[in-house]
């Protein structure tokens, strides 16, 4: 039997499954493969890349030298690119611009061998703080209305081309769809209730508990009521904020610990599972927002992660509908009973 | 270089690469293999399926017996169910109810050798009656609101379980999110100008040329502005028509004609992909859907071919805007050329 769960925060509605169909037990995944050949993103390769555009380097270290924690540099392929302008035009009915923003790539550790919840909790803060900085930087650019960051772990999640743990940034001069629509029902929560939607949704589910994963003083992880995925996670913060770009130092060591967990957590009930992760922000403030004027009160970053494990088909594609075959409180409890280390 | 392109009738875009990121050749698929276990879809099984709902058969033969060309039957693993009542409520915050529909499968052949684009175009026409037939039907329950009816060939588009040439039916209690924002583009669209904007961009796809694939009396396919797959393709009725079952009998030759055109030269062009093939409808009138009283003037109903040749990764599904490396105009050209039987 399923039911049919409607997520609060976008509208968009899943099947879910009332009993497990698929156990984890049943998913078998290879471990990603780490070849041995030649990696730009790897310490002493830094040649191999554009310049870098931000690094955590220890005092008396050089730019594009050894020796860094965390290294941004520009993706050599990009699918936009920093140069030029909008150029905003018509094609008889068509809408259109070229391809202007920024796509930077994030290697997350110097070490080839290691997938991001490998590394210490102190090694993932400073990969928190390279996306802070490149947003800030970012924000800067008049041109820029969104930066999505996000990252693809295994090769069915589509990190099938760079094997180096690495999340990617791409800057937009335009804000996403899904953004837009979680926007719109938060504002229009926040209007009728002048509550914040995700904060009211929160205080839920820990009191409900029957979702939550793991929590610190910080953070709370849990499984969304409406997953698209079996084993999808939120991230949210708990103090309410609008902008990832403002977190407190404190904030990141926390948010470190927690992704670490979660994402170990996964690795363990999976068995090494492929993933996406995304940071759902709010897009910057410029003039003619208008209909956004009260979005810092309205919006609550967080982050997903989304375990691909199930093939998407037709039924998502021709609907924007999803079918998730593990009821989000089984996954949940899973996840919560998992150890880390 | 890149181009941000918005896709018109949903808003959503796409950054399509200006040149040939992929070839066509670089492409490589394994021919879809079909085992030779048992089949229940296979003629001489039909006791092994739930009894059938529709079949198209010789005068004198019997249902649930052999001689059919095409026969629709119950999923007996469906999402949805079609007994009971949908039970809407709440939890908190949160909306759910029951899994009520009806998860139907249509065998499109009797033989296991064949697919869809192998039949002759008569077989096809048959399938297109049987897909009228079952909407017809379901249209009188009053619970449901919409039918999807979809497709997915080869493994990698999610036919991994089922080898035998089906499409899937699923009616929904609720209208999907991808046809309520065409809806409103469409029926904004229409408000201002009185006119179909399905039937406006036909006119300059017609006119412009670059990106057509083939056309009949009745029916055209070009690769869509903003495709968001590589090959995708649209295939528009020249007539303007909101619901999909209301279609004549010539058009219904028509269409298998033209659906077994563009199937051919994708699966020539590219060596046998995987494929998702979609219907996108207009919901059932009910009462109670005031704003939507315009909807036959302003909806045009279409099939979607979504080629399933790239990976959908991170940066799709935090944003749901996609990323094609291969230009519409160039797809186009290809699958214009590709000849077909």
């Amino acid at each position: 039997m399923t039911q049919m769960r409607k997520d609060v925060f976008s509208g968009r509605w899943v099947i879910v499954e009332e009993s497990v169909a698929v156990r984890p037990s049943e998913f078998q995944f290879k471990p990603v493969t780490r070849e041995a050949k030649f990696c730009p993103f790897c310490e002493t390769n830094e040649a191999s890349t554009p310049p870098e555009v931000f690094a955590i380097r220890p005092p008396g270290s050089r730019p594009n030298g050894p020796g860094w924690s965390v290294r941004v540099v520009p993706n050599s392929q990009p699918r936009l690119r920093i140069e030029g302008q909008l150029g905003r035009r018509g094609e008889g009915f068509h809408d259109l611009m070229n391809g202007v923003g920024a796509h930077e790539i994030i290697a997350e550790t110097p070490r080839h061998d290691l997938a991001l919840h490998e590394l210490p909790p102190a090694a993932i803060a400073d990969v928190v703080r390279a996306w802070v900085a490149r947003i800030l930087d970012l924000e800067r650019d008049p041109r820029m209305r969104h930066v999505l960051i996000f990252k693809n772990h295994g090769e069915e999640a589509g990190a099938h081309t760079i094997s180096h743990s690495i999340s990617q940034l791409m800057a937009l001069p335009i804000t996403p769809r899904i953004i837009k629509s979680k926007l719109m029902t938060a504002r229009e929560y926040f209007h009728q209730k002048e509550r914040c939607i995700y904060c009211d949704v929160l205080q839920q589910e820990l009191r409900d508990g029957t979702r939550m994963v793991a929590e610190n003083p910080h953070f709370a992880v849990f499984v969304p009521f409406a997953a698209r995925f079996p084993f999808e996670m939120t991230i949210l913060p708990k103090a309410h904020e609008s902008a990832f770009s403002v977190i407190k130092p404190d904030q990141v060591e926390a948010l470190a610990h927690i992704l670490r967990m979660a994402l170990q957590k996964l690795d363990g009930t999976l068995g090494h599972p492929p993933f996406n992760l995304s940071l759902q922000d709010r897009p910057f403030l410029r003039p003619r927002m208008g209909y956004w004027e009260t979005i810092d009160a309205d919006f609550h970053w967080h982050l997903e992660i989304l375990p691909q494990i199930v093939r998407v088909t037709g039924f998502e594609w021709a609907s924007f509908f999803f079918y998730n075959p593990v009821p989000p409180e089984v996954a949940a409890r899973c996840l919560a009973a998992q150890r880390c280390d």
